[in-house]
């Protein structure tokens, strides 16, 4: 008996062979299981190009695990895919017709052009913003460039690549010298040449990595402090940290996971190629990849709304919040923002001061006392496909600020605006929170806000105080803490 | 336009008015707003009986807040009480009608059976437990006592004294000296006198204390790192405590709120004449009181089942956990429970261990892969009408304790059961989810579990691993960590 809530998506990679149980509440996906065993099938490649049957055992005892639990999940909702080291192999039925054997479903192998374009959905997905984007993927053998647009891929290719195979062949020896580096950044840039000019040619305006590789790199950069964008200056200061290291079984860097140690060296040189000769500026990390690809595939979700949109629907719908209370605040929020004297904010604010809005009694699905740390909390942790890493350190900052005493410090340590922006955006929710507090259509009075410096006078009608009480009271104190903090606000009556 | 969702109740109590609006999701009451203030009521009852305008200046003044929002409510779900000071005023009625006028709603002045019996389904409401319990809610201007079980309130009296009014007639002179103390314990022993001995008779099996008398005590013992139980010797202690401070105005004790201090001493002398007239042996604090029970009235939900259970259900509800996969992994841990050769455990560990099976997967609401984090931090802080912090202790280190590295502090730390039990509950755990992991009926195996001092042995059907690999692989690794804790785990087959 299977369990129609559940869906599967298996990735036979040349590194890692991977499995992602998810289960669909309100258009999100829940995942209940993630099994990854280092398969390192690439490792069995033979010059003659069969796979060896070492390499293909690793598989099947890996597959054995998978199929357990897959024997749960409804044949319609499982998609297997097997990817460059199953292209390559000449021998690839042997190692095919035993695993479909133990696993139940039949295994695609799926063309480079098919991986890039999955991929490109799986990021898609998970990622926001506008204007063309560049998706890189380093697997273990193949490496997949594309630029796509929305949903749509535009360019596609799939290069034979990758952080296992690129190790074989060049840091064979075990050493991290200059030379294995040269000699494994000149082979990708060999690769890369025939395709270079049709990608810098269409252009694209954000650019981002999925796989271990950049992963790692993040998780590296992240452990020094540093900002979660990729540069070129970065790579190359990763790839001197690795060669005084001298070999690779002596590479150690803070962040760097042990069990991708091996691999590490290769995968940096490809992304170093790829950096240099496609002139990217900076990369971010994408929230998913081939599997989520295949998965939100299967789901069929809508496709046509912006994925910080479908995220925000779906945290509305599981945390059960009051919709048009949290537009009521985002609307007030942003005719506040609006009437400021000096609306210089960056491109960025006024978006994520309306997520705030829509999503500040998230914390109360815990409890009422301390629910702006809660919300703060549940966006600090939850995934939230197409925001930012940094987004979400802003969104939680303001979530924790919106009533109470100011804590200054996450509105500090986030970089998604600067801090003296970050810090009217608190104030701007704070406000418009309290002007809500009926929860009920036209309670919101008319209002002008102006600013000078970072004085902020709230001109309310004249004599509405008088009429409501308890939100006259809730500003009075609200302009006390302000005024407090060094960051002055009146409250006046004028027509 | 009111908006159907939400429901007020309104407590005019002889130290504090209170509002509480609440939001009806799932069964449980989501708490949108609670709006207190210090009105001190009682402080303007003049000898002759009359409220002096001051005191009733303050109430309106308060209303005015509170009316704001109450347009919002509809009216049917609206309740509002007044409480012993507006029973005792002899000029009420100036009282009310501006009040009523303001508030745009009828107040309804209780009598103290009524209050009572209010409060009594307030915290039967809140509370767990089989047997007869006592109630005990000190007011500003009166006590109530209440033996009950299950809904039913079966002994009911209101007296008059309360934190206020005792206050000024035996504090007046606002010294912590041994006569006052001495006065006031006696004259509270007086009014307890009358009714004592139908208590005594009638008896009890868990007392559970109301109001803020009993939760700034619990507050000082906390941040004294005691436990929640409050005992006559405690007391004491803190009767000490504040005599050394000399007088009122100097009282300090860590853990006592500032805005407590004044009515502190007086509630204190109150609960020492009950505990040592009714012979308490412990008190812990009730999770709700009489807006819990006016608003739990108000929303009509099913009173049959026990508090746990309806909490339990209404997280499942509101936090979309699959109950299917909780009822498989709460029978099959409760299974191994009752095979345990020295089954001697705490009557309460069963309930918890099946509670947190339950509950197991609360955290994937967040992100899976510090789900049980996230599980840990959820239950901490959430109301969880039905479990004392104890119990919610508990829950939140077995949930912590679900998969990967053991995590021994909260365990230890914990005093709903010994240490000891506590990694027991936790190792079973563990196992019933691995043995549930397929998430379908008819696929958890038959096994037995044998116990050897802190070794456990579980034996499953011969030739089971060669079948399930997926779980004999997840059964070894956990067998790894047991063990290596020091709780050896044996992984056996048997016929």
């Amino acid at each position: 008996m299977t369990n129609p809530a559940l869906y599967a998506a298996i990735d036979l990679g040349s590194n890692s062979f991977h499995m992602l149980v998810v289960h669909e509440v309100e258009g999100a996906c829940r995942i209940l299981a993630k099994v990854k065993r280092k398969v390192r099938l690439a490792a069995g490649l033979q010059p003659d190009g069969t796979l060896d049957l070492d390499a293909m055992g690793r598989g099947w005892d890996c597959l054995r695990l998978f199929a357990e639990q897959l024997q749960d999940v409804p044949a319609g909702h499982v998609r297997i895919v097997g990817t460059a080291t199953l292209r390559l192999a000449t021998n690839i039925d042997v190692f095919l017709s035993r695993a479909e054997q133990i696993l139940g479903h039949p295994i695609r192998i799926i063309s480079g052009e098919e991986e890039a374009a999955t991929i490109y959905q799986g990021v898609a997905w998970t990622s926001s913003g506008t204007g063309k984007r560049l998706v890189i993927d380093i697997g273990g053998a193949s490496t997949e460039l594309v630029i796509g647009e929305g949903t749509a891929p535009l360019l596609l290719n799939s290069l034979d690549m990758g952080c296992v195979t690129w190790l074989r062949a060049h840091f064979a020896d075990g050493r991290l010298s200059e030379h294995n580096f040269e000699q494994a950044i000149g082979a990708a840039q060999q690769q890369l040449a025939p395709v270079a000019a049709a990608y810098l040619k269409l252009g694209w305006r954000t650019c981002i990595g999925a796989s271990g590789t950049v992963q790692a790199i993040q998780e590296i950069m992240t452990s020094q402090g540093e900002s979660e964008q990729i540069t070129l200056a970065k790579l190359r200061q990763l790839q001197r940290q690795s060669m005084a290291c001298g070999r690779l079984d002596a590479l150690q860097l803070p962040g760097l996971q042990p069990e991708r140690v091996p691999v590490f060296a290769s995968g940096l040189a490809i992304l170093i190629a790829l950096f240099d000769t496609l002139a990217i500026e900076s990369m971010v990390l994408a929230g998913g990849a081939l599997r989520e690809g295949l998965v939100y595939g299967m789901l069929g979700t809508r496709q046509e709304c912006d994925a910080q949109e479908r995220t925000a629907d779906s945290l509305i719908a599981r945390y059960q919040l009051d919709r048009e209370q949290g537009e009521r605040v985002r609307n007030t929020a942003l005719r506040t923002l609006s009437q400021l004297s000096r609306p210089e904010t960056d491109a960025g604010a006024a978006p994520m001061l309306g997520w705030a809005a829509m999503l500040y009694e998230l914390g109360l699905c815990i409890e009422y006392k301390r629910a702006p740390e809660h919300a703060a909390y549940i966006i600090s942790h939850i995934d939230l496909p197409g925001f930012t890493g940094a987004q979400k350190k802003l969104l939680a900052a303001l979530l924790l600020n919106q009533r109470d005493d100011f804590r200054l410090e996450p509105l500090q340590h986030q970089n998604a605006v600067d801090t003296e922006q970050a810090i009217l955006l608190a104030r701007l929710l704070r406000l418009a929170i309290i002007l809500c507090l009926r929860r009920t259509r036209g309670t919101v009075p008319e209002f002008r806000l102006q600013q000078d410096g970072c004085q902020l006078t709230l001109i309310l009608p004249t004599g509405w105080s008088r009429q409501h009480h308890l939100r006259a009271s809730e500003l009075l104190a609200e302009a006390r803490r302000q005024t407090e903090q060094g960051w002055p606000l009146e409250i006046v009556e004028r027509d």
